[in-house]
């Protein structure tokens, strides 16, 4: 019987069990290999001592092997002398000791006899002094590593010493991953899209390597379904486990169940809903989402205890830390989500900061540092809730993130990486929220910087009179970044003939606008007011695009003729700019913050030339007065 | 000039120094690879999208793209209606959506008329809904991944979806290791032995590849410095850093110094003493200890500095916890220590046991949780005392390590698999204290479970009276394990016709016996007791040793005629066997503890009939009441 959108923990539960019915949930066998082949493998039987380590009683050091008992009673003033060969053998480190003989006098603690007839020794010494002792390491027949154990570099050292030079491991697991070409095209004189089953094939394969198992990205299929059905069946014969990324999710399940049973069908969770959980032909088949966020959690909530049964291993630890939400999230009623967040210290809290929830946001995968599991039909979880994260990063990197919220500029990115190249541990992660909640962010202490381009319509000057409003419980600093140039985005020839806001007034011109409370917007209304050209005359004022590059892509698309935007907007979709504003980008700092270790690295970078000398080499920026402090 | 035994801090500064002035200390050049080669290697350069992602407006479903604004008034009691072609245009997942139209309207949110021409919309639908915007996941221009970034499985497809095929990441850095054979031979008899060097290359390989590097292991050369020079020369020229584990530091230092500087001639730290720092031919040379544990400790510590710098990486970060010493830790005058220690939860403490401090013990690598750094010159720590220790494996298996004290015996080992084969992620770490010290461990709550062998000369009962004595105050269980067998370890053949202790006081037999407070001392002056010898006339009752293997060692070498010891110590040497006394060995459990979930798994193999089958295999062993709660 099928289940149909269960929770992750329901359907993993069913599946393992329709596995184990099949038979489809046993260890990997086991296979042979040379140690120097071994490191990082998982033992399928125990390995026991075949020898001693030492062998024999062995010298530590060079010297003389002697007898206690001799020399019991040796002193400076009473010296005893040994004869070589008889009461003292000279051995070299590693020598055997011979039978009888019981402590090493390295060389330094005697005198040798002028005639080289014998040692003189002044005073006596313990026992078994600078000698390994037979089986001082191994005791033969003992226990070097059990089953199950995954293999380390010193694992392989003593297993050598105890007399083996092969060890028994479990085969690694194969896994198929099944990619079908969408078909789709990309826009006319782009670049050929990246299909998103040939992506993700990529990123599964990556992953499957990583827990340890062989994965073969087969040749993507199209569409066809009698195509995909050969290289289906083809695939089930030689691996352990198919991953299709195939088309719909019903055709994914009316393939398996040609051959197999389906077992769950969708889950209650996002991103990762159209999943497929089955098998056929004895083997585990997992349909997965054909966008990579999906896929990457599902795989790794579905697939992952599979491979980590096969070899022998308790299902995966996930380390959770406790965190400060800095944006309301609400639950779905009939589906668990599980959003990926950013975390950083921020004074004596952990915040995290939840990032893009869609199913294809790849980037959000890249920049998560943790996972918050939100459970369908749950309460709200308001701003401030401190909450579990998964983590997704190893702790000690969190206390290492330094957060930027506010305005985007790419010289932001610029800045990160930078920063990476003085500070491979430190990260700069940024939360593009636009430059008023990026201040309000600062004020509720959820970020480390915020960055801003406010124009203030009644003086003019930025960004000053909205740190009065927001932030005057906060002493901090406000520093120059840079001054940078905002401008009309036309199609390419600007066949319009546009060139200023007074040709936005044009009959014949239509506009694309940013919405209000953006830099971007505010720098229009105050220059149409400057200008005296009244809004309610610009064809499509009303319509807002909340990002640059938004607005870039209505010019593109010829929905408008322009918009007011950054030149790297109108650059990354071929448009061409008019520069018409310079518009004073600056970051902002508390006090605190600013002269702490943290940041240290980060200003330091700021107030380089390289930075600045990258930065201007743009073009639409100014750069002069990059790292000065603004006095206010 | 060459530093004489500096600390590892300082040792590490002055080399990273003199390969800074030699120009070995910068990065690894860059090589461009797939991205399906790239996962786990580090970036050279930072990467950038090249397109956005998606690279047009696309659709999320399968559905019609529709104007947000022809619907804004649709009611469920106003329907609109929607030609096809021109208001309403059906497209499939992932189809680009045509200009102008900003909404997918899926199939089950409309009526299809019944010719087909047209939709029927019963309410309005937000801008954007079921659509993936142009640059939504990945903005043209934006940074993907910075230079010095580790690529994990989400960034090759974060990088794939910003248009790109390939990345330049670091080469992975070579290392020679040179290991020369010691010319050591093997006791007549016994298998090849092990040489050390052999041991050495075997694990240090693995370990620089664990780094990401790539590693030659080179044929062992001879000690014959002709050989070894030539050799060295030849690994300089293609390698990175080589790595000499060959000889003596005399020999490796003047042959460093022949063609390069020797910056570094021993180091103040044991394990590892023997260490020589230097650069030859531009490249770093490490001459490395003979043996394991010095060479992996050094190793780690002096050459992944070096890896991680030439990766762009910061230093490795280390993690600890503290933890209560179980046994006095005194501070070496000259030279700090790194000693091994098992980590383990008893009670509401997170205990440190130190295990063997020898520079050879390949086990107390394996068997390691943890290090303490005892800093030379320093203030004993006495038991008791919290130190901080430096995690080896992750933290939270600590919590699932089981920490037993007390007497060896193969059918802990045995228990130890077969824990780890039913839960892969439970440690029985075994510490062979004696019978005596384990039950003291217990009480000083430093253990979860002890096992003893303990006889009661007066009663003739095994351990109850000595439990009364120790572990009064702590509510215990008792548990039967094995009976076992002790008896006479003689030579092969047994030249001299022993039979039982009668033939110990014949004037031509002579004897090693155990320590006293050993279970097997206590047996032997019980049955001496109840035989009416006297040990005042066995020869070599006087001379003991504290293992059953060290016994057996010296009946192997001819020193003693005899012992008294358990048949696997015997059979590990080949020795003959005349079994003589059965001994109750007993598992001590506090109550608490016995029934907690942490020992459960334990307790359900110790009471398995596949255990007791396996050890009544293995011969010397009673188990009829293996598991049973002893009454006292």
């Amino acid at each position: 019987m099928t289940l149909q959108n269960p929770s992750l923990a329901q359907a993993l539960q069913a599946w393992l069990q329709a596995l184990t019915q099949a038979g489809a949930l046993r260890h990997m066998p086991a296979e042979t290999l040379p140690l120097a082949e071994a490191n990082g493998r998982i033992t399928a039987v125990s390995v026991w001592a075949r020898v001693s380590a030492p062998q024999q009683h062995e010298a530590a050091m060079d010297g003389y092997a002697v007898r206690t008992a001799d020399i019991a009673h040796a002193a400076a003033d009473d010296p005893v002398v040994l004869q070589l060969g008889e009461q003292a053998l000279p051995v070299d480190t590693d020598d055997p000791i011979p039978p009888g003989y019981d402590a090493l006098l390295p060389h330094e603690q005697v005198t040798l006899k002028e005639d080289g007839s014998a040692i003189i020794v002044a005073q006596p010494t313990h026992r078994w002094q600078h000698i390994r002792t037979l089986g001082e390491d191994i005791v033969n027949t003992q226990l070097i590593v059990p089953a199950n154990h995954q293999l380390r570099p010193a694992d392989l050292g003593a297993i050598a010493r105890a007399g083996h030079r092969h060890v028994r491991v479990y085969r690694r697991p194969r896994i198929a991953i099944l990619p079908a070409d969408s078909g789709a095209q990309p826009p006319p004189g782009s670049p050929p899209l990246v299909d998103n089953a040939a992506v993700n094939a990529l990123i599964l394969g990556a992953i499957a390597e990583d827990w340890g198992a062989i994965s073969h990205r087969l040749t993507a299929v199209d569409a066809d379904v009698a195509d995909l059905e050969a290289t289906f069946l083809a695939a089930l014969d030689d691996h352990d486990l198919v991953v299709l990324n195939a088309g719909s999710m019903a055709a994914t399940a009316t393939l398996i169940a040609r051959h197999g049973e389906v077992v769950v069908e969708g889950l209650a969770i996002r991103p990762g809903h159209n999943t497929i959980l089955g098998h056929a032909h004895g083997k585990p088949v997992l349909g997965i989402s054909r966008y990579a966020t999906g896929a990457i959690l599902t795989f790794d909530r579905l697939a992952r205890p599979l491979l980590r049964h096969w070899l022998g291993q308790d299902q995966a630890h996930r380390a959770h830390i406790t965190a400060t939400l800095t944006r309301d999230l609400s639950a779905a009623p009939r589906h668990d989500e599980l959003v990926r967040v950013s975390l950083a210290q921020v004074e004596e809290r952990t915040v995290a900061v939840p990032l893009s929830r869609g199913a294809g946001a790849t980037m959000s995968m890249v920049q998560a540092d943790g996972i918050i599991h939100v459970q369908r039909g749950s309460a709200p979880l308001p701003a401030g809730t401190a909450v579990p994260v998964e983590l997704l990063r190893p702790e000690h990197l969190v206390a290492q993130s330094i957060l930027h919220m506010g305005s985007h500029d790419l010289t932001i990115d610029l800045l990160a990486d930078l920063l990476r190249r003085s500070r491979p541990s430190r990260f700069l992660r940024s939360h593009h929220v636009g430059s008023l909640a990026g201040l309000q962010a600062l004020a509720r202490g959820e970020a480390h910087i915020a960055s801003a381009h406010l124009l203030d319509p009644e003086t003019g000057t930025y960004n000053i009179p909205y740190l009065h409003q927001y932030l005057s419980h906060v002493p901090i600093v406000v520093l120059h970044f840079v001054e940078r140039t905002q401008g009309l985005m036309v199609q390419p020839g600007n066949p319009k003939g546009i060139r200023d806001l007074h040709d936005l007034v044009r009959p014949d011109v239509s506009f694309v606008n940013r919405q209000a409370g953006s830099g971007t917007r505010m720098l229009l209304d105050y220059q149409l007011q400057q200008s005296g050209l009244p809004s309610s005359r610009i064809r499509g004022y009303e319509r807002c695009e909340s990002t640059h590059l938004a607005v870039a892509a209505m010019v593109q698309s010829g929905m408008a003729d322009c918009g007011l935007g950054i030149l790297a907007a109108a650059r990354s979709l071929g448009l061409d700019f008019l520069p018409l504003f310079h518009e004073q980008y600056q970051l902002i700092i508390p006090r605190a913050l600013y002269e702490g270790e943290l940041l240290a690295p980060l200003l330091e970078i700021i107030r380089s030339d390289r930075f600045a000398q990258t930065v201007a080499a743009l073009g639409g920026y100014n750069v002069d007065r990059m790292g000065e402090l603004v006095s206010f």
